[in-house]
């Protein structure tokens, strides 16, 4: 009950360790269409770029920028967390301007804020965003955000690494021009791959590139070649097949729960573990109105020893809960409830050992 | 049979099917420590920095190129084959300069000619080239190679994708200074890893570095705070936990079988294939001299349709041999015998089944 890799089901498990077939052999390339279609179906795009990059969330993030942005471009980036500043990292090293709109760890990104940079900086190429911030439990608000973007004429690259799965992630819905999960979260697939998505339109931006892409192996012009849609394959690069069995049954798992279901039985889960936490005198970190369900942030109160608690928790209880990040390290735990570790019987357990090793 | 995946043993896949642990788990960090001891053994190496790079080998190679070439340095690349193609690629997206010693596919790299180039570009930084040519199965001289770039002051990338494992690679005998396999070849681990060595004077390099790394995920001067020995590991990326599972149980089997004793495994059965397939009338693409045991190019007949055998062979056979490419497509197939599919029986198997197709 960390903040991820969550708890893999064993069907995932036992789907990852059939027999590796080979990379262009015609019953993988089948697998390989049936899982494009089942990210589209997560989320919630018809976007023909859609596919798990052979590399954990991090890759994911790369394979957007190291795509869109060239040396020169400006990227307006919000901040309020670590994964805001692993972006503007990434802008950095692509040789690009990063616009930082920066807001406290625990809060929102200021729309306002974002709404001035975008006036100010008429000749901003993208708005990139974490909807889900996994070092603090703040959901961004997306879809505004997106809606934003578009009137001041930026395309958008979204982490929706926490997020796929376990809340609300509408791709065409919201006009996502490129978008970057993890199969360790709310998929609660194996860490190792990042599923991501690009439209039409952030694909002829790629197409249309005055420099080439900065990296070989995440260079999306080469990759369609493989992942792409009906006809011949050609090798790339050697994907990782079993890793791809094992998110394959992951999506299909998320598709017969249906992606409606699978976000209530997060909210669900959610107001069990805070009413638990609650009753324990302990307190939310994040205001309700923008607080995570699959990632917790629960202030650490006065007089408790951070580290010794979670050190009893895994040994005495077999349980893992994260530390806080950054700003957030020492105030806060971050409490998981991802995908197939979202249940009643990991809740229980949870607030139980807690008591036990803060009273 | 094919130029990899190889085979995976089930003692590799039940490994790694167990649950998996969180990424900074104490037992998932002693098995990370473990897993760098044992591919320090494979690789005949003390480099502390010796670790799986989380992503196929296409990203190890990259993690060798971005985190050693800086804008303007001059690369010597030999190339005879894909995979010297591929070097010289990296070179050009990070800005470098290549220098290509070019040879024709199926021939070793021409050791005269590539101290002619050291001596026309003494402000060469570093030469590269592939150990173990998986496209052609050609062996190049690694060990000669190596001391020619010490003799001219280069550091030295090494490919060793297909030859960790199946021949010797001696990263400290040889001297060599970064160095990239796969785990899905000789190792006959599931794809997806990247097994990677960096002397201490090529780490020192990168320390250096006038500019940033270009690529945040494979900047090894962040990687090590994840991987490095002993003390506390800092959170860089999602390690992928499972497929470090298998890998470390393919080394340990690699370790139960000795070095030696793996390497005289793959020349026995090299030999068995090709007394098999002279009998049925085929000839060996590849020189004796310098022919790889582990991948093995056979001289397509004439008359015989290329693309239906390897069909009837995986349809009616359930056996995977590989396509030649670039200029030896359509003129080889490519048989591998790599890690856990080096066996007699798959031999016998192979030579049986290609006797019925092409009679």
């Amino acid at each position: 009950m960390g903040p991820g890799p969550s708890d893999v089901s064993p069907r995932v498990l036992n789907a990852m360790c059939r027999s590796t077939l080979g990379h262009l052999d015609p019953l993988f390339v089948e697998l390989m269409d049936e899982t494009k279609a089942l990210l589209q179906y997560a989320f919630r795009t018809e976007n023909a770029l859609t596919m798990p990059v052979s590399a954990p969330g991090s890759a994911g993030m790369e394979a957007c920028f190291v795509n869109l942005v060239e040396p020169g471009d400006k990227v307006i980036v919000c901040i309020n967390g670590v994964f805001g500043n692993r972006m503007v990292e990434n802008v950095i090293r692509c040789g690009g301007e990063a616009i930082k709109i920066e807001d406290d760890w625990g809060n929102q990104s200021d729309l306002n804020k974002v709404e001035d940079a975008l006036k100010a900086h008429p000749d901003a190429k993208i708005l990139a965003f974490v909807h889900a911030e996994t070092s603090t439990g703040v959901r961004n608000d997306a879809e505004t955000l997106c809606r934003l973007a578009q009137q001041y004429d930026c395309l958008t690259i979204v982490d929706a690494v926490t997020s796929l799965g376990g809340i609300d992630v509408n791709v065409d819905g919201w006009g996502i021009d490129a978008i970057y999960s993890g199969s360790q979260k709310c998929l609660s697939c194996v860490p190792g791959l990042s599923p991501v998505s690009f439209s039409d339109r952030a694909v002829s931006v790629i197409q249309n590139r005055k420099t080439p892409v900065q990296s070989w192996f995440l260079d999306m012009n080469l990759i369609v070649g493989y992942w792409g849609q009906g006809g011949k394959r050609a090798y790339h690069h050697t994907a990782p097949v079993n890793s791809i069995y094992a998110m394959h049954e992951s999506l299909v798992m998320l598709k017969e729960e249906g992606l409606e279901n699978a976000w209530a039985r997060h909210q669900s889960g959610h107001k069990k573990l805070v009413a638990g936490l609650e009753k324990l005198g302990l307190s939310m970190a994040v205001d309700e109105a923008y607080r995570l369900p699959q990632l917790n942030s629960v202030v650490i109160p006065d007089g408790v020893d951070d580290a010794e608690v979670r050190s009893r928790l895994l040994n005495e209880f077999n349980l893992e809960i994260g530390a806080g990040l950054g700003a957030l390290a020492g105030k806060v735990w971050r409490i998981g409830l991802m995908g197939y570790a979202c249940k009643d019987r990991n809740i229980d357990h949870c607030v139980a050992s807690l008591e036990k090793v803060i009273r």
